[in-house]
């Protein structure tokens, strides 16, 4: 505990370059695959796709040590090590690398940035080949099914005809779980965390809160900002509402409690009185600096849309579900509660599919699967080795 | 619980009128007092305060039956009956009636809109003497305990010396506390319900992105706007922001799931595409039409900065307390959460202070106390009805 203490004082590694942590990897970069003739769920077919991906570890002689990592909604392809330019850890890098929960000394990792983000694959600021401009709101519905598919192009790419696992949190859970769903034959072990099968009202209403904060604000013009006039006021405000629901009581309370902002005269009520305010406003800016609105929208719909069953009895899309679950949700995780991972346990194991659960007791709410914590750690190490040891799996490229 | 279930899906009786409702009181009016020469915690003095309230039911003879019902931050001074122009109930009709849990058969009922509000309250809406302008943000800051002493200033307006009962939900419920803390020879019994002693960082958190997206909204203008270019953007946001953390995932859950909204045309990224974003978007927009942005940055601001105990150990402070207290809170109210009114319980109890604590099994969340519910009414009217013929505090005025 006394690691998960320390780092909620850090925050997010993805947001705050952390003084003096030190990354095993050292530097690391993206790279960017090109991708052709993608069809969406909708029909939409993009002639190309550009994907940025990063892989950490070495790939095994016969091929199967291959683990996705699928990022968060405001995630990048950037998981691990420190980046080449802004010096800056992986949004993961507590998690992946040498002897890490993701052991970069066994697997080979990959980890793209999502279809629809704004960090080097396309999405809504890419330029549209038919008008020179970027697509904006132009840009076609993406889905989580859509984000595996454009993944598996990658894959393939890479010279894969499956992976071993497919890890991620929240949105990354999704994909994680859609894999499994959508391309049985590709993925051996599944570990979901922090997500669920589809959202409830309550994470869409969380959801479209800040989306409406985005279109109401008048630089957002229908989609069609300039870089020099982007709608950064609404989209702040999205990222406070996420930030906020990301985070649990306890870690709140514990971090900021009702201490005041320090200042020399009386505050305007543009001004932060408590430091949670204060705190609230950076995550909000910085956010903006690294964040397209628009992708914003794109990525919320498709987990607001995200239905792993989609109308469909559970029991008939999990019977052609082959690989094996370890599902990890948390204690104080309010917004991804405990009780939709083991609805979803339950469901897995009614259809036999072989499922391990584990409900973490850490206080950090949402954000737990990204904070430094040793039992987590454990629990995806072992894991993941035992399942490669004992793997039941057919030979790679059989199954394909 | 079939009552609470059918209300939900009415919703609160302050944002919708509901058809067919008939009040027992019928239709209710609201009149105005001035009040002369009111000083603020700031040291700030109104010359002249205009305060709008409701009274109910009749004053005994004795002038010891009289009830403060304090409103939470969107209520106003109509309590209960029907509006003679919109029709409308007030906000806790279901609560304040003939053999209601304030029942007002046996009491004599007050309400008035706080100071700093904007429902015929003098607020940041109101016109400055010194200039024919509204106030805007040159309006004074304003404290609960500033509320406090506007509504003993109208008390005693009414010719009352004291009051029997105060009791209120959330924003109300701190104004019952502070009541029993500020004014302790005056008030015999204090009913502070769904509330706190002084908001966490996560309650701060919540109000301060309302805060946001009202004053992020270029239409806000420093908070000088004008009636036909309000910040109705960031104030519909900071309203669904405060509506969802109103309500639990359970009611979120049963009264829309998943639903589509039903259309015809494909959705565009501003409409709704669930039911619950409709929802949400008619929550904001109606709030818009009867709220003014300022009296929200005003009112959050005093809810934020409320602390019972201003740094004061709280046995100190609850020393003078002379009222019995009954508190109540909701097991699912996740933004005003039990663990908050039991410490306050714990506290008065140590400070042997008498106090009743019950912990409603409702589903609905800090709403709850907004609700039709049997279970709350009978609480609080036994609770009442017991204290008044048991009373065991001094003849009114005596204290005086």
């Amino acid at each position: 505990m006394t690691g998960a203490r320390a780092n909620i004082a850090q925050g997010d590694l993805q947001d705050q370059k952390i003084t003096g942590y030190q990354s095993p990897l050292g530097v690391t970069r993206t790279q960017t695959a090109t991708l052709r003739g993608v069809q969406m769920q909708s029909g939409f077919t993009f002639d190309q796709v550009e994907v940025a991906y990063q892989t950490l570890g070495t790939l095994s002689a016969r091929r199967d040590n291959a683990i996705l990592v699928c990022h968060a909604l405001s995630g990048t392809a950037h998981v691990a090590g420190l980046h080449p330019e802004t010096g800056r850890p992986g949004w993961w890098d507590y998690h992946v690398g040498p002897g890490k929960a993701v052991d970069t000394d066994k697997f080979f990792v990959i980890c793209s940035n999502v279809l629809g983000g704004c960090d080097g694959t396309t999405g809504p600021m890419s330029v549209r080949p038919e008008t020179g401009q970027p697509y904006g709101m132009d840009f076609p519905a993406v889905t989580v099914s859509d984000m595996v598919t454009v993944q598996a192009k990658l894959v393939e790419h890479l010279g894969l005809s499956q992976l071993f696992a497919v890890i991620g949190g929240s949105m990354g859970g999704m994909q994680a779980l859609a894999w499994a769903v959508n391309l049985p034959d590709l993925v051996r072990v599944c570990i979901p965390i922090a997500t669920c099968a589809s959202h409830n009202a309550m994470q869409i209403a969380f959801n479209e809160i800040g989306r409406r904060a985005i279109i109401t604000d008048p630089n957002w013009n229908s989609g069609n900002y300039t870089p020099e006039c982007r709608p950064k006021h609404g989209l702040a405000v999205a990222r406070m509402v996420g930030h906020v629901t990301y985070l649990s009581e306890y870690a709140m309370t514990r971090k900021f409690g009702r201490t005041l902002q320090p200042r020399i005269a009386p505050a305007d009520a543009e001004e932060a009185l408590f430091t949670v305010e204060n705190y609230l406003h950076h995550q909000g800016e910085s956010f903006v600096n690294r964040f397209d609105p628009n992708s914003y929208l794109y990525l919320t719909k498709a987990l607001d849309q995200f239905d792993l069953f989609g109308g469909q009895p559970p029991q008939e899309v999990l019977r052609r579900v082959s690989a094996r679950f370890l599902v990890i949700s948390f204690a104080s995780d309010w917004l991804y509660p405990p009780a939709q991972s083991r609805e979803l346990v339950r469901l897995l194991k009614r259809a036999r599919v072989a499922a391990t659960y584990i409900n973490l007791e850490t206080l950090y709410g949402h954000d737990s699967f990204l904070i430094q914590n040793p039992e987590f750690a454990n629990v995806v190490r072992h894991y993941l080795e035992n399942e490669y040891r004992n793997g039941n799996f057919p030979e790679a490229g059989a199954a394909i």
